[in-house]
């Protein structure tokens, strides 16, 4: 049987080698943390490389992603479908180990993590959905969930700002199985932190309420084994083991030095680091076959996993019912009325027909939903009452009671968003979490990581523009629809009236590969009349909403609290014997995912005059309105009045359309 | 004289009655803190109403800005110029008193603030402004410089990670002349605070290093006062005053509840606050005339404005130089060679005609300026070698010496970003702080927060598209350009060259009233030649780099590193004899700011076949290709790989951009 230093060295070799291969990377972290993971997958994480989804496993959440290398090769080591060639291929195009995990490319890789502080934020989520999987789920005769969530994290980490939003709250949520092991190793990419990072992190972290392990050596095995028994020894909080380790160790010139974070070591000092730690084999990439061996862990993972299915057997024996909805959602798929309940509900929108703030239809949105859905799990950074999801029946979550589906998520914009990124990894939950629209500033990366990871995540913000009123330009929303609209894999819906917001929600719902961002209005805006082929385009992203009664000469399309205006302008120009098409374009990526055909029969090429309104910047549109089009928006900060005023100082009226379409007709 | 709680309640009175008035707004947080503030700026605050602008004035920043009502009450009773109707206009169109304090609105707001947490991190660049200023003008015989950071937050400034970043940052600086008061209330806008924020907010702050007083009652001023004795005798340390109090104090019905955080009390919630204060008048805003001249400041304020303009006279006196030299640094004006000196550089850069990465240029650029503007202050979000910030010259502050010229800020983007706006406003410097393009997001609310301001500021990222290569799509920024465009008054560079890049340097460097995003090449890129008018005509932000032999039938805009793409597609055209011309466009809100003649002349109407290249994502050029024009760019998330490859897979390469041009020429 190999020494654990052995076992451990095979991280090191592995990642010097791919990342000299690569000639690019980061071999400082995977060295200085090859004892720590050795010791965690050897001797504690319950998981089954044969089966890398097997719902009960241990989450692994590398938050410094920088290190990547490490997890590529605890992966390949322990037996996951990653092999010496795809190790080989580290940093190459469409090799299943990017430069960071990503977890839509290799198996094992539960997040995607780089972006720093963020991997712990999404620890912070999984360990969040187990307690509340565990809480929904397990019986007292019976337990279907019951797993960890570890987390590595370095220096980084915990210098950004996201790390002290969601390690407060898992703090007072007392995530007692959420484990992070911080790498303090006294080295940043500028050099040695204590310049610019002299925080007595283990008091910090105490001040959240965690349980702190200070002072363990991340080179001695006994000493990590101890923190890590004694992390779970403890239930009702969140554990941090502050390990003291040595970037790049093994290196014997570079160790201890920020020269190993982020670049190659170089030929020569591999050999020398291989000497150094005692690894007889100089050729690249390879590890004994006894190593291997002790690394192997199908065995193991099958053992464990066969365990699962037996106690889940049991379970299905006597709670047949639970049994179904566990698996009904942690496969993330709808109930089988779903499809008529919301048919059933948008009808009733449509024959209510209110005026009412989109922000309220989202609510009764989400009343409708989460009634059929108990997957839906909401949230709101302190803005609960205004961004209406505090819908009847949210229940908190607490300390002490997991079972409710509703976070307090405090003034945390960033955590809650890539919490809620966890919660969706996590699998069994569709989370949405609110804000206002100009404080998706705050999350804005977290967002892009959720359309990066394909997770599905319903972001509600309220508050939508310009008409927001007297909190005035730091609160008026003006350009981030359309800089929300640039994230690729991103679903924007604007909605126009509580139809459309009841489709974008069931849209949102159903979207199984990205988020979805919902830009709701704080006022009341009209609701629209329409035919049941209208109702049904809504889910096309764009659709004609009027048509005049002769031949339409200009087109205006209108989104959100500016559709009533598009709709107001073609009624004005009706009475002067101007045929104006309007068109609702909610959702600008589901229309362009539309056959040419229905593009064009929405936006007919022969419809020249075309104006845009919609109450923010002018970008988007140039697309469809072209280069000679006009658009009615909203290119500067607004300013603090009430909204019917601001609209008017920023011309976004009637009027503003009606003169747009004819100057467009010339 | 009136009793200190009268003093205080007038602040209490004008809050309540201007928030009725408006309907909208916050009086809780006015009402809470309304005794912290009399003290303050009764007995300590050293400003002078009749002159806001005084540079040794102390700095006060109202982090929690929805108070807004309790500085603009401050402001008037002290004697500023803000009138009884500038407070009747509370959220009033082009009112001096807008929602949130906004620094371009209202003599004696120092920054504009409501998205939390800012704030605290504009106060601690102040208070860093402060001790830098302090330490390069001051002499043992004569001192310019020794004023205050005073600073308000509440629990949602605290629980926002920017608090982290800031404080943790502070703390590390030593920032001795740093005072913030904790408003500690217990209610947030959800509720009750300890079921989301449970923080032991004092031993946090002890963990930065920060003095912390405990335990002050808010409501008591010698309380009050024994804490801000203590708070200036540690010159050492920034100190958090801890200070309990009820949100709404006064409001027998509401106070100590969400419910007075952010809505008009009523009128009869106000008469009843009136009685319980012992307020006698009844008459809405109605402040009597001893209150008014116990607040009155003009005497005190003119007072010490004259002993410093004393001390300034002895200081002109024994150091003339820095005495002109504080002078223009404070005026934000460049010394009188600074045109002929960058003339002269740029000339340089053009004549050696160096293939480099832009983002090297940039160094060159920093290096070659910052020998002549001793006001640029540098940093980077710990990757100052990446970013090329390292500049020959540059000199670290620390807490021992604040006489450098280059803060480490550590992984902290977001509170660098926010810094840099406090070292702005502050006056005296020109800061400028670097992060990857993409990490642009984890500070985006600042940069916009900056554009608002009108804060001189310079964003330099670099890393800015899928050239970055193998640390792959979490860290390949492709919406992050055209989505900086977007932020109203914020100014995107993004050079093509050596000496677009030291232009664009210069034009960041010179704007006065905002910000200047610089987007900057990882990898090299080739150096274009230019006469001297094309060089001259660089600043313009968009001109003809490159004219066909004869009649252009097309043209290709190009921005940084796929501008030699537009180049080489041209030459290969004119191989063909396909006239093209090349535009380059490094700056599109210059070049927009440009006569309709000019810009008619670098893309003239009569030119239709129109291609856009840029390895980002599109939108931005629909308005100058229009919507049938063609635009290479990104339009998904790219992937880790060496960066040509990901450039060829994602279809940006000079191909490309011929095939674009043919099937527009048809």
């Amino acid at each position: 049987m190999p020494a654990r230093r052995d076992l451990a060295n095979a991280i090191r070799i592995l990642s010097m080698d791919a990342v000299q291969q690569a000639n690019s990377g980061h071999p400082g972290m995977p060295m200085g943390m090859a004892d720590i993971a050795e010791v965690l997958f050897n001797d504690y994480i319950k998981i089954n490389p044969g089966n890398p989804d097997w719902v009960d496993r241990d989450r692994f959440i590398l938050s410094n992603g920088h290190g990547s290398m490490l997890q590529y090769a605890v992966l390949h080591l322990t037996g996951y479908d990653l092999s010496l060639d795809d190790i080989k291929n580290f940093r190459q195009l469409h090799s299943k180990t990017p430069g960071h995990p990503e977890n839509f490319m290799t198996p094992g890789v539960e997040t995607t993590t780089g972006p720093l502080g963020q991997g712990l934020a999404n620890a912070v989520g999984m360990a969040l959905g187990e307690a509340a999987l565990a809480a929904r789920f397990n019986h007292a005769d019976a337990t279907l969930v019951d797993h960890y969530t570890w987390c590595f994290a370095g220096d980084g980490c915990l210098m950004e700002g996201i790390s002290h939003e969601a390690c407060s709250l898992a703090g007072t949520l007392g995530l007692g199985k959420l484990v992070v092991f911080y790498d303090d190793n006294g080295i940043s990419i500028d050099g040695e932190t204590r310049g610019w990072f002299t925080d007595d992190t283990p008091a910090r972290f105490e001040a959240y309420g965690w349980q702190v392990i200070r002072n363990v050596d991340g080179h001695e095995a006994d000493e990590i084994k101890t923190a890590i028994e004694t992390a779970r020894q403890e239930t009702g909080k969140p554990t941090l083991i502050c390990c003291k380790t040595v970037i790049g160790w093994g290196s014997p010139n570079k160790q201890g030095t920020a020269g190993v974070h982020g670049a190659a070591l170089g030929d020569e000092e591999i050999a020398a680091a291989r000497k150094q730690i005692g690894w007889s084999d100089e050729t690249r990439f390879a590890v004994p076959d006894d190593i291997y061996a002790a690394w192997d862990k199908h065995d193991k993972g099958a053992t464990a996993e066969k365990n699962w299915q037996d106690a889940r057997a049991a379970y299905a024996s006597k709670h047949a019912d639970d049994m179904a909805e566990f698996e009904r959602r942690l496969a993330g798929q709808m109930p089988r009325d779903w499809p008529a309940q919301c048919r059933a509900f948008i009808e009733k929108v449509q024959a209510e027909g209110k005026r009412t703030a989109t922000r309220k239809s989202s609510k009764a949105a989400i009343e409708a939903y989460a009634a059929l859905l108990p997957e839906l799990i909401g949230g709101s950074a302190d803005l609960s009452g205004s961004n209406g999801t505090d819908f009847k029946g949210h229940v908190p979550i607490t300390a002490n009671d997991y079972s409710g589906n509703y976070v307090y998520y405090g003034v945390r914009e960033f955590a809650m968003t890539a919490i809620t990124n966890g919660l969706s990894l996590h699998g069994g939950f569709t989370p949405f979490g609110a804000t206002f629209l100009t404080f998706s500033d705050y999350a804005r990366n977290a967002v892009r990581m959720a359309a990066l990871m394909r997770s599905r995540n319903v972001l509600v913000y309220t508050h939508d523009s310009i008409g927001l009123g007297e909190d005035g330009p730091t609160h008026q929303s003006v350009e981030h629809i359309a800089s929300l609209r640039l994230i690729p894999n991103l679903h924007v819906w604007r909605p126009g009236d509580d139809v459309e917001t009841a489709v974008a929600w069931q849209a949102a719902i159903e979207r199984e590969n990205g988020p979805t961002a919902l830009a709701l209005s704080r006022q009341d805006v009209d609701h629209q009349p329409r035919d049941a082929g209208q109702v049904a385009a809504i889910a096309r992203g764009g659709y004609v909403l009027r048509e005049p009664e002769g031949e339409a000469k200009a087109l205006v399309i209108g989104t959100g609290s500016e559709l009533e205006l598009a709709v107001a302008a073609a009624d004005r120009l009706a009475e002067e014997g101007v045929g104006v098409r309007v068109v609702s374009m909610p959702c600008i990526e589901a229309f362009n995912a539309q056959s040419m055909d229905y593009r064009e029969s929405v936006l007919p090429s022969t419809i020249t005059a075309r104006v845009a309104v919609e109450a923010g910047v002018s970008d988007s549109w140039y697309r469809f309105v072209g280069a000679t089009g006009h658009v009615v928006g909203v290119n500067d900060f607004g300013s603090s009045a009430p909204a019917g005023e601001v609209y008017a100082e920023m011309g976004v009226t009637v009027d503003g359309v009606v003169d747009a379409v004819r100057s467009q007709l010339g």
